[in-house]
């Protein structure tokens, strides 16, 4: 079965708070250079579906309960088991 | 500068109580077929950084302020602007 991720962001013209937040608590941590900050949603799931099916699928779901279209938008994409976010990382 | 995507998701081994809670409302509204949902954060941010001192950044922050590696774990990767979760859906 296919492993979808998907990630939701308040969409580009939407104000940001918590993304806004981290940003400018950066630099006093000892963080410089990091711009643009942006928060929002991961989802990772299983799908049983392939292809054009998975992607309607998916599409649907994402705008019917997943996301508020009014303010979010969302890319998805299928993932590698390296890749889920909850992979123990090879370097731990 | 490169736009860095964060995903941060509980540790597999820690119950996701709004992964779970996604999981079963899903089927009721008609989305069959869906398992393994898991709920995470996602960060997107501009970092002021190539190659290995990119890498070195990006996961000091993580490790240090925007995870909780006790509970958490996460994988970045460096995003297109076309990979952005705000950006506007060629589809729309």
């Amino acid at each position: 079965m296919p492993r979808v991720a998907i990630d939701v962001l308040l969409k580009h013209e939407i104000l940001d708070p918590q993304g806004r937040a981290v940003e400018r608590a950066l630099p006093g941590l000892g963080y410089e250079g990091v711009e643009e900050v942006r928060v929002g949603k991961h989802l990772e799931l299983d799908v049983d579906a392939e292809g054009e099916e998975l992607a309607r699928r998916v599409e649907r779901m994402c705008a019917d309960f997943l996301t508020n279209p009014v303010i979010e938008s969302y890319a998805w994409r299928v993932i590698e088991d390296h890749e889920r976010a909850d992979h123990e990382p090879a370097e731990a």
